[in-house]
């Protein structure tokens, strides 16, 4: 025996990333396997309704995957009582509009992140939620990497001792359209369009650090914009204006530094793409996006430095991966999962408006120290429910 | 046939490094082969005069390498004409008064780094030098790392296109003391013994970045004790009041940003003890003590972030090693050599008390900028002469 | 400036491990270098007199070490005053005479294992050398093989969390003597002759377990002659009557179960000839004579059993070697520098005939339990001194 | 042209291993291939009734597999004279009372093991079988490992000379749940629900030194509860109670020692997750579920033991894998096979009732060792048919 679905209105999930992680892989998914197991032990079975501009690629979509319920007109999808919960992919600057529509309809709100442009506006949809006592939630889908779970298990079990220090390197090269096409949008590289890696990367930083390691207290960051000329989609030559590289020094509770690179100009020498380096009193670990090793005191060896010889030490077998041990779902997935458990037994979702607001705050402050070069102290103005 | 032999007189070089590179590696090494080539075709022999403490080693060095001279007064050593040239490898607090009184003595000078603890005292000596009319030279012994020279030779060949980025991880574990002996000395981590990381990594940090890519024009640092209590020689426990790790982002000239990690209280996961990563518009270059190797864009791989799917690319095949192609020789000694040549020629020599000055000057700003939170504009004293 | 020397009887150390280990890598050792290093900065320096049966290699070690003082008679040894120190390397059973004389004579005795043939004789040792005030200490050479000093490392940080179980396994063929000679003397296969592996190896077990694991509370053990025709160094055929094999189950305090299995009838199916496997909560190791891996808990693998397919895990890959870090000298040199440094300065020395008594009273109680099939308890007749 | 098919009553194999290996891997793919071979040409087919609980996936498997004949009850099932032979998966504790109904409807009767909980409970059903004259079998699966199918192999040959002694390490780490999930149900660690490691594996151990090495004259067995605490499949801390390690030392006849580890609080620091060493006076293997290894006495090594210098030999290298030259096909299904045909042409059935009340009498022993601190001296109940 089941609930009665819930109904989810899907808006601006026709892109890459959206369609295919949280369409396909997570809700379709869901939707297929008779809905989210509750506590009760019975399952919430979903509805979908989606929401887009009329595009053959819309329709194709929807009849592809049997989602009989479609519109072009929000206010129209906001109406329909059936469906309580609003899902926004949109791009940043359209989304406060949408979400602020939907709170009115008084539907529950799950968002892609960032959650708005501005901690301004970041705050308004913060207070609008909360008068309307709907629930609210923002992606985190880093901290469902599988090379971070582990390095959550890792910290969970006191592998570390005291933590000292988290070095995190993010970034690949980005073509720059002339000799071969560049692998990201053109906004991305305009400041005017909302482009910039700094607010792109830093809501995840925020979530990521807050999470796994605890508060940020300040932060000092440094912007750049390596590539100045790029060649767009069109095979137009455009000034890039936004940065396309950053570095930050953070201080975290608990004495913790991390110091944050992010760069779409930086050719990868390491494992994966994005990697943490965690060192501890009584180790050290390295997580990317699937993988994790680790490095107990134990085994740390007592490098000489000689510029007189060659160093023999192989410094990579130091270091022993992390067992997968399980099998990581989607992290899209897992997360609508706990949303919508959330949602049916009224509880609080932890990574709600709150902490996405936290992540707008926190990429905000990067930008003035980039601007000041300053230091600047991070006060969060609200703390998630749970 | 040959000029006559030049004297060095060599003071406090009996610790492991003094020994081992400057008095082994270098001095007796240049001794034994009849003195240094000149551009006249003819060699420029050495004598030597040890100047050290009365112990049982300082006379036991003498005795087993054949160097007749060596007193325990410095004042007698400086009045000795045939010797004129003074090497200063004291400890930084004692260094000062022994090279003013070298220059009065119309010695030249070439000292170890840093220069002084100050860029006060530092200024003084490289004013008294200037009016005395002495050559002046510090140690850059890091510029002359095999790994670092291969790397140069990338940015004579214009291999980078436009240096965008530098990025440097300097560190390893140095032991608590507890468990396993510490491998480096308990002043290094007494701040009122002249320790701390900064004060120890700048004065290579300046000469690497001005030499390689240019002036220094900022600096913003933070530094930590993540180890707050150690136990020293002795087995006695004692509170660490030096800072053992340090994060800096720098800002050079050509809009170079340059980020740098100093730590002794990180567990190394890369190839080498420490690596500089370039990045550049036509290719990148990881460079350490021994090996480096290279990106050019060609070669530039098209990652693809999926959450979903491990990803099977192995960034570390996209690296190639830069051969030696050349037997690269003790880099002390070949310091030693240039200097050598340049008092006997009078020519300018690059490496002088300016470029020492410039480095106290960078670790002194580092400084500033950890205990104001903000960043701190670089202006050189002087320049070096060459 | 030194102390007198202290004069040191070495009886019987002409056989292959008494002359390498005890005479030429340390008692040699230690002469050449001026002695051992006290407290007090001074070095205690030693003389050495051999006493041995009139034979021509004992001449020749003498003279070819320069032993000036050598006897072929016990008593004229122990009457001269200028030794002070007695060490005894004879047989079992030619022990206890020698060594009741030398305490007699008031000297202190350093003697190898085991203290004797049964627990009723090394008591009386035990008991005379305390009436007699003399300083004692057995051979405990096990505990300082590298490997194992890695585990102790292991232990002393912590590692294991609570320690579960330990699994010895020692062992390797010994030839049977007629394909190919035997590699071991035939009275250790000869019961009347003092003979057997329980006897041989149980004090070996006794001091490892209890210093590395604390105290044994319980033993069973079982016994095997499983080559029962062996042919010895002159080519006869005899019947083998003393144990060859032997597996014990022993229980220690903190609830720790070790298993220990010693063969000289086992082929070598491990990466070395002695391998202890310790488990504990929160990591495992494997030590053996010079290496020692780990694999802590998080990186426990978990894997499944599936008769169908073949398990692709490699369970190598699961453990890392713990590094050095330090040069392990040499483990009998060490234990002679302990005793003769606790005799210069009357300090307790800690592997004492106490120690050496628990040894034999170990060895004697697995005996037992092999003659009933029960479990026996022990009870220490007396703890070491510090 | 083929038999009459046999009906066979399945009770209770609807659990991972009784589906997949009994069901799937045996029963439905003999019956896919048209029956087994009897000796006189032709094949006997067979038919299958289901016998479970009323569940979805009971009936999701009847109609998956197309298995018409299905009923929740079993008397009902056991009146159907159609089905000549009942096969016993349930837990151990309702096995007994089945399996005499079974017997009283004159069904053959094939039994997981352990045959029953007790000595005297497989007594009754022994007698009762008997009696009612119908052929019997246990499951004995591990005999049919293709690892231990090639050390039977090497055993035939004559490979080993004399076997002089057995090692057999089985074990891997079971999580204790907090961390990760446990990967055994919590029942295994409470002694009322019929959990412990002892009872678990011992019915395995008895019928392998069985039919390996020949009658078990004697057991001693030690068993602990290493882990205190673990959390179960609701996320509940609980206390164990069970024996979740213990360790044994068995006589068997001709001399034959062996020594048996089985454990759940062990790191795998071996190839497979279990291994039998067989040493031999002709040679020696290892053998685990997949591979088996041997070293012929021509190719085994001469070790020297010397704490001096590292032993560069790599006694690994000294091995070397027994090649399968067969298809080994499931070992569940062959045992079925051969149980078939002896039924269906009435042949005694070599791993009767009779060999499964041996394995609880060997469990129940080394039960009563554990609580005695005794050696218990084995006497078979009653032997085998063949």
């Amino acid at each position: 025996m089941t609930h009665m679905p819930v109904g989810i209105i899907v808006n601006g999930a026709t892109g890459r990333m959206g369609y295919r992680q949280h369409l396909v892989r997570s809700l379709l998914a869901i939707r297929h396997e008779g809905g989210v197991p509750l506590s009760d032990g019975r399952r919430q079975q979903i509805a979908i309704m989606l929401v887009g501009r009329s595009e053959p690629a819309f329709r194709e979509i929807a009849e592809r995957h049997d989602i009989e319920t479609r519109t072009t007109d929000l206010d129209l999808a906001l109406a329909d009582d059936r469906f309580s919960i609003y899902f926004d992919a949109l791009t940043t600057s359209a989304r406060g509009v949408a979400i602020e529509k939907a709170i009115e309809a008084r539907k529950h709100i799950y968002s892609e992140k960032p959650l708005a442009g501005s901690r301004a506006a970041a705050e308004r949809l913060v207070h609008a939620a909360h008068a309307a006592r709907v629930k609210t939630g923002v992606v985190h889908d880093k901290l469902y990497l599988s090379g971070i779970r582990k390095l959550e298990r890792l910290l969970k079990s006191g592998f570390f001792g005291d933590v000292l220090s988290v070095r995190c390197e993010f970034g690949y090269w980005v073509f720059e359209g002339d000799l071969q096409p560049a692998q990201r949008p053109s906004w991305n590289y305009q400041a005017d369009r909302g482009g910039g890696i700094t607010l792109d990367m830093f809501p995840h930083w925020s979530y990521l650090l807050e999470n796994l390691f605890g508060s940020v207290l300040s932060v000092y960051a440094h912007r750049a914009t390596h590539i100045a000329e790029r060649v767009d989609e069109a095979g137009f030559t455009y000034a890039a204006t936004a940065d396309d590289a950053s570095s930050a020094l953070l201080e975290l509770e608990h004495g913790v530094i991390a110091q944050i690179n992010s760069s779409w100009a930086v050719r990868v020498n390491r494992r994966e793409l994005i990697e943490l380096q965690v060192d501890g009193t009584h180790g050290s670990a390295v997580a990317g996006l699937f993988h994790t090793s680790v490095q107990p005191r134990e085994v740390t060896p007592r490098p000489a430095w000689n510029p007189d010889l060659g160093d023999p030490h192989t410094y990579a077998s130091d270091w022993i991966d992390v067992p997968d041990n399980e099998a990581f779902e989607n992290g899209f997935r897992l997360q609508w999962e706990e949303f919508l458990q959330d949602v049916a037994e009224d509880a609080p979702y932890r990574h709600d408006f709150a902490s996405g607001l936290g992540a707008v705050e926190l990429a905000e402050a990067a930008v003035d120290s980039c601007v000041t070069g300053q230091k600047v102290e991070i006060t969060r103005t609200m703390e998630s429910h749970p």
